[in-house]
């Protein structure tokens, strides 16, 4: 019974932005994600990382409470969907300063990732912060983690919505996600049967 | 006279250490070189890093009043030491954020900056941390850029400044910094000289 009650479950997927503009491109990519998800998969974002302190190893046994709102959220989902734009050729301070906090996170080892993109002429943002997830043993899903170039082409929430091709990639990248989630619960049962 | 005005001059010399951690050897190698300055150059240590806001490009018409003091401090230093540590394959996000306030600031290009590396198994930072000061126009002086293999020696400031090579190598990075700004200076008066 156990594979029909997760398969049942409403997965939950994270979206983390690592820009704190009111009209990012990154935060309006992941809205529309949450937007355009299927009934079985809940999309939420975390709006809470402009409000973190910055990372200092000397609090670490002792978590400011932003903190473990952060870590909390992070565990409670099945996978975290990351959006972020580049500064300077790097990742932004906000979101490393989020992922800080998060490396000595036990619960999230082995967390399934996505990275979408939103700038294909960025990569070294987008190299550095798979580096970091990569370092942070997440597992990154290389088939959602999709480059949609919506740099300067002034597209809205909405706007992404309509587009029948960024929908379609956005809702796909969502699957591949889910997949991944599933398969991994999946593996659960058959353990157990060899008993 | 212009030269000798120049010459004559303390320099000053900002240092900015990427860790919030009391017993950072980062920070400890800042204070050391402060300590081991000759009287000509003046180290300072920028200590606001953690009382600055997430980067926002919302905010950059109107910045809050700690943002200001970062730029005042950079703005009136002839040259910028950095010295951070390296978290899961990344630079820290408290150090990204301070340059991120920085992209936009335009005393910063042209900017004489050295980078010291307290772990040389540490690449990644290392590395990151120098694409985006490149990016941001800043002249990095390599002679004075070096890597000081501190991590797990157990270190403090004292212990630096009571080593020979260390003390040695922290007195040649400062002047290799002051030659370079010496050297940009030199070149107004022979300038100047053409009317």
């Amino acid at each position: 019974m156990t594979d029909l009650v997760v398969a049942s479950k409403r997965m939950r997927i994270l979206g983390i932005s690592g820009s704190l503009r009111t009209a990012s491109v990154n935060s309006m990519l992941l809205r529309a994600t949450a937007r355009l998800a299927p009934r079985d998969i809940d999309v939420s974002i975390f709006n809470g990382l402009g409000g973190l302190p910055f990372f200092n190893p000397d609090l670490e046994g002792n978590c400011p409470a932003n903190v473990v709102a952060l870590q909390r959220s992070v565990a409670e989902a099945d996978a975290l969907l990351f959006a972020s734009p580049e500064y300077a050729h790097g990742v932004t301070g906000a979101i490393k300063n989020a992922l800080d906090w998060l490396v000595g996170f036990e619960p999230f080892a082995n967390k399934i990732v996505a990275v979408l993109n939103a700038s294909p002429r960025a990569h070294h943002a987008d190299d550095a912060l798979r580096e970091t997830l990569r370092t942070m043993a997440a597992m990154i899903i290389e088939s959602a983690s999709i480059t949609i170039p919506l740099l300067g082409a002034g597209f809205d929430e909405s706007a992404m919505i309509a587009t029948p091709s960024i929908a379609a990639a956005l809702r796909e990248s969502l699957r591949a996600v889910q997949l991944a989630v599933v398969s991994r619960q999946g593996t659960l049962p058959a353990v157990f049967s060899l008993r």
